[in-house]
């Protein structure tokens, strides 16, 4: 059976290890990156806590020694389900089963005003360009003497009180509070505002009530402006616009308001669902199709429990994967359809960082919620349990011990590409 | 006295902390990029040993708390000499003296034809490119079915037998070797070829004739294809042509063979000598400015002992910082200028690694010389104390550690930005 995977994230990579030596299967993942990216922590890699290699894991070391996986850097161009194989940049591949696992991109509602300028964190390079943005504003404020366009240099605005907005939210604040005064002494700190909006009555409304008030309780003690019940209009690179006409002005404006599925050209318009994602029954199989099935961020599942969809997170993308690999081997063993799994997705809880010693948990079963440090503790152990790879972690545990003892993130580093003509 | 310093490489850098908090003295130190880059390890950038950020180090980080010291992320435009001032991109920066560290740039021999296709390796963010396109190459190989295609991505061709292009031949042949088979089962590393091409009769022709046989018997073990008394001729993205008509088809050729002093615009161009460089008295003081200094690779400087300047090596640029704090503070003092230090070059040794194991010391004062595994500590010892912060030091040590014990160069990452309009 052959198994063509595209997208190597928590779904994609998961379901391609679980068929990795498998007798019976032939698996080709493909990905437009040749590494496994981390997305819990792209805001560290912008706020220069983190190296983006220490995050991104590259997909040909996972599978080494595999005799059936094989891995292709390729874009998806079209699916061809009639001919039961698809089209990448580079070449053509048949399959037996196709799994799309291409994840969420940030989502602009549309607005192109707002894409255009706005700083999306949907990948390691988006995590990165954001993080030049934030060290090339002080560096150009060094020597502007417009007091308007100074304002707006210091300022950010983060989109979205979703775990993404208020973690880069807490983060940007003690990069203020305890890196930036020592790096820029020429320039006045008090004067940076960090806010952080919300179109919703609070933050993190995902999870508990008391995770909600905790979180931004932790943000307006570390200094971050968090207005809720704020939507934004419009951006033209200077200044945000409110619903109520408000303005802020700012050259960075953080969007991690929203996500929309990564559709891929070839399937049917008609199985799109909330969210831009694509329908699947209770085995990940797209309707209409018998050999075609979404998992992750992609998916739009309905169950008695979920009414309206899964959350877009890891764990139900890594469940999914799971539920996959089962059916795939009843599959191969020409079992009863009757047989196979049907997904039900087992929360195990939800959590967000804000800062140092400052994290919330909430776990359902049994019922408990935890903030502060120990749930800062619980949010660090698990990420590092959950990073691909013992050299990752490695590292990871060393730049977060460093950052912790020292109150300083050391990645301030600007690698961008200069014009060659232009030196010449 | 305000000293304005441009470039922050080994010589510019350490100029500037000379003067760190020292009474009298103002300090602009300019420079394009916001960290100091640590040119020697180039090399396993580009090869996937070491992460860019490990050799890079914050230039605000070093100054954080400093009184005098003030950085300028900007690119220097023109020196005018009359004004005692300096036009970067940003601003205009008056001084009351000039030290231009701005070092050396490639040197393609004005061939544009290869300065357009050639990979040069003079910066961090060049050494980068030269990793992306190596992974590249054989990512694209896998679904080329033209063998002459396929032959020219897997060839690849270093022009220089200096230290560079030694150290880049070797690290290329160890991962062919190690890594390069176990990421790529699909491919046959038998017909991978690398080619260390130099114009002279022998690699490293600068250091003793051991070294020169060692370094050559080191590069063809581990399977380097040495062709010495090799000139290029031109190079259109697909063929090397040689002077004797001989072609060689390769995808990527890396150009290690020359460099040339980066001039700012505004030098007297009389003064221009060999290698594109600055001509100076043994003050370092630019021949017809008093107030203009040069150090480092964009210096030459005649003296009885070095009749053709001074190697393009960092302990060149380091000991003519040295000169200068302690000149600049005899002249702040107002000593008489019959005091002031000549400049005379210690050459403590110079040195080359090839492979794990495998490195060349040559030491002139008593006269030495180490091959084998006792250079390559030495080698690894002596970069290790040279690289600037504990912390980096640390990433280094531990990536070295890794990479002897597992055979493997683990940061074969690709961070390309993706064409956002295409995408949509």
């Amino acid at each position: 059976m052959k198994v063509v995977i595209v997208g190597a994230g928590f779904g994609g990579l998961r379901l391609a290890r679980k068929l990795n030596n498998k007798p019976g299967f032939e698996v080709v993942l493909v990905d437009r990156f040749n590494y496994h990216q981390f997305q819990p922590l792209f805001y560290q890699v912008a706020t220069a806590g983190l190296d983006a290699s220490n995050i991104s894991f590259p997909l040909r070391k996972v599978f080494q020694k595999s005799k059936n996986v094989k891995i292709r850097l390729a874009e998806l161009k079209q699916v061809i389900p009639e001919q039961s194989k698809i089209i990448t940049d580079k070449e053509e591949i048949n399959y037996d089963a196709l799994v799309l696992a291409t994840g969420a991109d940030t989502n602009f509602f549309g607005n192109t005003q707002i894409a255009g300028h706005a700083f999306p964190m949907k990948s390691t390079v988006e995590a990165l360009q954001l993080r030049y943005q934030l060290l090339q504003n002080f560096e150009t404020a060094l020597t502007v003497t417009d007091p308007i366009v100074l304002q707006r240099l210091m300022n950010i605005v983060v989109v979205g009180g979703g775990p993404t907005g208020v973690e880069v939210s807490g983060a940007l604040a003690e990069m203020k509070k305890y890196v930036l005064p020592k790096d820029y002494p020429e320039l006045d700190f008090s004067a940076m505002n960090i806010y952080l909006l919300e179109g919703a009555g609070k933050t993190l409304a995902a999870m508990s009530e008391k995770s909600s008030k905790q979180s931004q309780k932790y943000l307006e003690k570390l200094g971050v402006k968090v207005m809720t019940n704020s939507l934004v209009k419009g951006y033209d690179g200077n200044s945000v616009l409110l619903n109520n006409g408000e303005q802020i002005s700012t050259s960075t404006m953080i969007w991690a308001a929203g996500v929309k599925g990564n559709i891929p050209n070839g399937v049917d318009k008609g199985l799109i669902a909330r969210g831009n994602r694509i329908t699947t029954d209770r085995y990940c199989r797209v309707s209409g199709y018998n050999n075609i099935y979404v998992i992750g961020d992609l998916a739009y599942m309905e169950t008695p429990k979920y009414k309206t969809g899964h959350p877009q997170v890891a764990p139900v993308a890594m469940q999914q994967a799971d539920l996959l690999a089962g059916n795939f081997k009843l599959i191969e063993r020409k079992s009863n359809p009757d047989t196979h799994y049907e997904f039900e997705y087992k929360d195990k809880g939800s959590m967000a960082t804000v800062g140092r010693n400052l994290a919330v948990v909430d776990i359902p079963k049994p019922k408990l919620h935890f903030g502060g440090f120990i749930a800062w503790m619980i949010w660090m152990g698990l990420h590092l349990m959950l990073i691909l790879g013992v050299k990752n972690r490695f590292f990871v545990f060393s730049n977060w011990l460093y950052n912790y003892f020292t109150y300083d993130q050391n990645l301030r580093l600007i690698f961008r590409q200069f014009d060659k003509s232009e030196k010449k």
